[in-house]
C-alpha cells in the first residue's frame, strides 16, 4: 500500500508528519481501555503478503496511540514497507461471560527514530508492571523507534467500536 | 489430524488435503496453554491485503488446533482465499512481570462446513465461560464452519517457541 496513495514516496518516514495527525480522535471508552494496560497484539503484513503478529505495550503520547521499540526489527521493517496494520486487545475478562469485549484498532502506522522511548517505556511501565516500576535508562544507548498509530477504523465488540463487524 | 482426515467434505478448496495434515504436532506446552482458554486472536488477509483480526475461542479436536463459526463471515473467505494466518494468545499475566509470555501461532488454516460446530462450542463454552456453562443446541440451523490450523511456526515468549523471533 505503501506508495500506492497519492504517491506517498518509498521511504514512508518522510511522510510521518502527513500520516499522524490524519485519524479521528480516539474515543474516551478506547483511550480508557488503552489506559489499563492491554496486552496489544500488533498485526502487520510480511514482504509475502502473510500475517506477522507480536504482542507489545501500546500507551497514550498526548492525543495519539504509540508504541515504543528498541530495534528496528522484523515488524518496524514490515511497517516501512506497508503502514497498514491492526492492534487488538482484550477488555477485562469476566467469569461466566459468554461475549468478551475487545478492541481491534485498524490504523496506519508511521515510525519515528526517537530518544524519547525511555521515557515513554518508563511511563508504559507503570502501567504494564506496576505503579513503582521504573526503568533504568541505559546510556549512551541508541535511539529507538516510536511508533505512532493513525486509526482509521475500530472494531471488535465493545462501545469504541465504530463499525459493526461485516 | 483427527477424524476429519479422510472424511473431508468435498466442497472444500482444493488445496486442503495438501495443506492440513502437514504441521508438526502441538507441544504439551502449547496444548496445556490452549486449554486454559485464551481469547485467540485471528488474524488473516483482506483481499487488498491488509490484515483483518478478529478474536475467538480456539479449543482442541483430538490433535488438531480448530475454531467454529456459525456464519461464512470476512474472516472464513479471507481463509478460503489465502490460508496464511495467525492466532496469538496471552499467557497468564502476572502483576509484577515484565515480560509477559504469548503465543503466536502461525498456521495454514481450512475451512470445513460442518455440523459438529455446536458440540465443539458447547465444550468450548465449560473452559472459556463457566464449567457448567450449556449451549443450548439451535434445532434446524443450518451447519456452521470449522476452521482447522495446521501449524507452520510458533512463536512469541514462553517454552512453546519453535523459532525465536528475528
Amino acid at each position: 500500500m505503501s506508495g500506492a496513495t497519492g504517491g506517498r514516496p518509498a521511504d514512508v518516514s518522510r511522510t510521518e508528519h502527513q500520516l499522524a495527525p490524519d485519524g479521528p480522535a480516539l474515543s474516551p471508552e478506547l483511550r480508557a481501555l488503552i489506559e489499563t494496560g492491554p496486552m496489544a497484539h500488533l498485526s502487520t503484513i510480511n514482504p509475502d503478503g502473510s500475517p506477522q503478529v507480536t504482542v507489545i505495550w501500546i500507551g497514550l503520547d498526548g492525543d495519539d496511540l504509540v508504541s515504543t521499540h528498541m530495534r528496528e526489527n522484523v515488524k518496524i521493517r514490515n511497517i516501512r514497507r506497508d503502514p497498514r496494520v491492526a492492534l487488538s486487545f482484550d477488555g477485562p475478562r469476566e467469569p461466566g461471560n459468554w461475549i468478551n469485549p475487545y478492541a481491534v484498532v485498524y490504523a496506519r502506522a508511521t515510525v519515528e527514530p526517537s530518544a524519547r522511548i525511555w521515557e515513554l517505556m518508563d511511563r508504559h511501565a507503570k502501567v504494564y508492571v506496576a505503579p513503582d516500576a521504573e526503568l533504568p535508562v541505559p546510556e549512551g544507548t541508541p535511539p529507538g523507534f516510536i511508533v505512532r498509530y493513525s486509526v482509521t477504523r475500530v472494531g471488535g465488540i465493545g462501545p469504541w467500536v465504530t463499525h459493526p463487524a461485516p
